[in-house]
This record gives C-alpha cells, sequence and structure tokens, in this order.
C-alpha cells in the first residue's frame, strides 16, 4: 500500500489519520490519544510517525492536517484567518518536519475580532460539509466541548459564536458539589422542561444550578433525571444567548449523533426544527478539499 | 486553663475550635484542614480531640459545633429545620461520641421545600448576627463559595436562595480552558463593566465566557482584567436571578472582606448601596447563641 497522501485531524484530545489514494478514497485508518493537550511541540512528530509510519516510502508525501495542532500550544501555529471569509483558504500553514520524507500543511482556523472568538478543526467540518451542500445559506450549530454556532452566506462564514456548554456540563456534574447529585441516564422530559425555563428566563440558570443539589437532598431526586435537567439548564441557556442565530433559520446540528439529537429535541421544544447530520465524515471531506486545492494550486 | 465549654465552626474545608469561659469569653483558639471534605465518619472524633485534647478534663464537657460536621457525609446527620423558622432551633442534635467527656451537640441546618435549597453553617452566622442586629428586617447575603441570599422577617428567616458562583469561579479559572487566559490582580472597570453587561443581558453570560479565551488569543488582554471580567459575569447573573432579594431592601454582605466589597461594588454599580459585616466572627457570635439557648433549656 502506497497512499498519495495522507489525512490527519488533530484535536486537543486525540489524533485520527487517513491513508489516501489519488480518488480520495480511504486506504487505511488509525488513531491514537497523542491529542494536542498532552503533546510538547517536539513530540507532534514522534506522536505522528508512530500512526503513519507504516505507509512512508522513501519519496515525500503530503500531509494535510487540521485542528489543535496548529494552535499556539500546538507543533506550529498557523495563524487564524479573519472572518469574514471562506472556511478554507487559498494556502495552508507549512512545518518543517525532521522526517525528510513528510510534508506537511495545517489548515489555519478562524478568528473574528468583534465579538472575540476562535475556531480551529470546525472551519474543515464546514468545508466538508459545503463540499456536498454547496451554495447553502444559512445556520450551522457543531455542539461539543465548546459548541459553535456558525452563519454562512455565498460559500463565507459571516460570523459565529462558542459556547462552552460542553466543558462547563462535565465541569459541573464531575468535579462541582452537583456530582453527588447526577448520574448516568436520561429523562427526556425533564432535559425538555430545564431548555424551556432556562430559553425564557436566563437569569434563573445561577440559582437552578444548585437547586439540583438541594432537590436531590430533600426529594431525593433521581440522578438520571437530575442531570438531563443539568443539560437541559445549560443547553436552555446557550439557545437564549444564539437565538439570533437559529430563530429565523432553523439550524442545521453537525456533531456526534446523541449530543446531536439533544440539541435537536432542545430546539424542538423551543419550536424549530433542525436538521442533523453526523460530523464524523465531514472533517475528511473537508481535508479532502484542501487537499484538491493545494493539488491544483501548486500543479505548474 | 479549664473551659466551661467548647465551640466548634467545622465546614467542607477547615475546622476552627474556642475554648470558651462561662462569660462568652474566648480563652484559647485553634483550627486546622480537617475539613468534613476529607474525613470518614470514624474520623471526626479523632480529628477533634487532635484540637481540643489539652483542653479536657475528667469531667464531661460541651460542643457546640454547626457546619457541614451534620450533612449526610459528615460525622452524624442532623436533619435539616424547615422553613420559615428562627435560624437556631430550640434543641441540637446529640451526638455519641466515644470518649465520654464529650458532649456534642451540632446546630442543624436549614431547608427550603420550593425552590429547593439547603444552608448548613450560614444559620449559625445568621443567628450571630441577629445577636447583634435584634429585630433585623430585611435582606442577608453571604457570599463564598456557594453564595446565600437571605430574606429575614421578625428574627425569623422566611426564604433563601443559594448560587454557585464562587464554585463556578474556580472551576472556569483553574479548571476549563480559561484558565490559559486569567491571572492574579484586579481591575475594578472590567468587573463592574461586565456586571452591569451580565447583569442587563443575562442570556448573553454563556457566549462571553468562552469570548473571555478568544480576547486573550487574539488582542493579548491582561490576564488580570480578564479574571476581574469573569468574576463580574458570573457575579452580575447572580445579581439578575437574586434581584428580588436586594432590589427593594438593600442588603447587608456577611463575608471575607475582600469577596464581600466585589459584591458591594457590584452593587454600587447597580444603584444599590450595601452594608458590609465581616463575617468571621459572627459564626462564634452565633455558636454563644446556641449554648446559651442550651443551658437555658437545661437547667432543672
Amino acid at each position: 500500500m502506497r497512499p498519495d497522501w495522507i489525512a490527519v485531524d488533530w484535536g486537543t484530545s486525540a489524533l485520527r489519520v487517513w491513508a489516501m489514494d489519488r480518488a480520495g478514497g480511504v486506504l487505511a485508518s488509525a488513531h491514537s490519544d497523542d491529542g494536542m493537550g498532552r503533546l510538547t511541540p517536539e513530540a507532534f512528530e514522534p506522536a505522528l510517525l508512530r500512526l503513519i509510519g507504516p505507509w512512508l516510502s522513501d519519496t515525500p508525501i503530503k500531509v494535510i492536517a487540521c485542528g489543535m495542532v496548529g494552535a499556539r500550544q500546538g507543533w506550529s501555529e498557523a495563524p487564524y484567518r479573519a472572518l469574514p471569509c471562506p472556511p478554507l483558504g487559498t494556502a495552508l500553514h507549512r512545518v518543517t518536519a525532521r522526517d525528510p520524507r513528510l510534508d506537511i500543511r495545517i489548515i489555519a482556523g478562524l478568528s473574528q475580532a468583534a465579538p472575540p472568538d476562535v475556531m480551529r478543526g470546525e472551519e474543515t467540518q464546514i468545508a466538508g460539509f459545503l463540499t456536498q451542500n454547496p451554495g447553502f445559506e444559512g445556520t450551522l450549530c457543531l455542539p461539543g466541548t465548546h459548541a459553535k454556532w456558525v452563519r454562512l452566506s455565498a460559500d463565507r462564514i459571516e460570523r459565529f459564536r462558542t459556547t462552552m456548554t460542553g466543558e462547563i456540563f462535565a465541569l459541573l456534574s464531575n468535579a462541582s458539589v452537583l456530582r453527588h447529585s447526577v448520574g448516568p441516564g436520561w429523562v427526556p422530559e425533564a432535559f425538555t422542561a430545564a431548555v424551556i425555563e432556562a430559553h425564557d428566563h436566563p437569569a434563573a440558570l445561577t440559582t437552578e444550578l444548585f437547586a439540583l443539589r438541594a432537590a436531590g437532598l430533600l426529594h431525593g431526586a433521581d440522578p438520571a433525571a437530575t442531570r438531563s435537567r443539568l443539560s437541559g439548564l445549560l443547553i436552555g441557556a446557550e439557545l437564549a444567548a444564539t437565538a439570533d442565530f437559529w430563530r429565523k433559520s432553523p439550524p442545521v446540528l453537525i456533531g456526534a449523533p446523541t449530543l446531536s439529537r439533544h440539541y435537536a429535541q432542545a430546539l424542538a421544544a423551543l419550536g424549530t426544527v433542525a436538521q442533523l447530520t453526523d460530523g464524523a465524515d465531514l472533517t475528511l471531506a473537508g481535508l479532502r478539499a484542501a487537499h484538491a486545492h493545494v493539488t491544483e494550486t501548486e500543479t505548474p
């Protein structure tokens, strides 16, 4: 097996690689938990070689990477491109590797000056979405640790906002006093009631959080219902903050299936029907688009 | 030295004890970090004896304790007293110690059925406040890890709400992605601007949090100003949620001086002048009141 190029999705907590043929097909794939968060700059190249070493021959090969690998704390900083702009730029950020067989290019993240905001990795998913939905006009929502709400028009990203809903949910349910009251399981009714409550009265969020703990102590509240309510309060508050993205333009949700379904249920409770798209394939589609562009512009 | 009784403030993270004379004066004091959070039920008595052992003689001595020592995860659960009620009940919760010299009584916490809420320890501070301000009618605010907003009338607690502002501030500034953007120091203008913003638009909190990180990355925002803004956003949201406590009744703030001053500045930015009281002495004043009550009712 001799791949034509290698696609890399390098996030904070995971590294995924694909060996690609000339037609854009996948010959092989591999992954590890060598995410940016646990690597010093010197450790990136060895971490990559551990996965793609078996695919290399004597001649150089293009490696197209996206995600936190290009952050200031990553392998090599790929400066942000400023909005409004298409999700992919005309040039990628080159990294000089010690191994001469590696011709590495990193896809830059995007920045918005005001309100200040940044993304790294999602621009590649959005580029992948656009290859499948050319000319799309409207709103994308990419739920996750840091959820992104994105406004697209004429194949350009016009504006976006990030919420920390996923990270705050994890901190509150694992590291705060609420950890004693939440448990596994899902109660849809508790979730949607909390979504509506927090959306309609976002100021109440701060008092309703400790009430989850008190309800556990006083009324023996079901830990699954408590977890669902915590999620609903946070997502409801997020939807109140991002209403200008989705109220007039039902969003397309791009992300992990379970989380995307929860967002769709939350939006449905507020009268909006969202469309769901699995995000897993979109990153690879975006990496393909970036590779095609590089190949095209660099062909003499 | 032979104390008449011993006062104990036993919270989640600290244990403080005072040797008291018959007139309520302090003969000696001691403290350790043997808080409830690190003790199994069997470890409470040895932890207490390590501090008060030198003060004991052969005859039993009354030990009056407040705080999380009476929680379900504490030494022995002192069931909550339900609102509305005075901060101290007519009977304390007795704990049987292995050491026959210890006659231990725990002050019960308070509960509110709807909206669900609980307190343990603050009721003793409030009792102490009332001994110094008999007949007080109005609102108390006790900032901290879990801030309490309390409505008092006719020496009774009518209602209260808890916010997790202090705990969320600690989690976000130490354990979230924002830890890269916050640093020591205080910028009052950044704090008050954020208070007003979050109070007036509580829905925006969720997007403004990640903007702190983005402003650090894009604009090199001052880490002290970022920390002040994070605090201001959270306290502003808390003040929006608790407006029914303070809008018509300027609160008395009871707590650590620096944090209380920040709350006073936040309230001032919203047009309300709060009064400040150092909380350190109020717990002991409340323990004195509980001891006096026990002594009085148990005297034949």
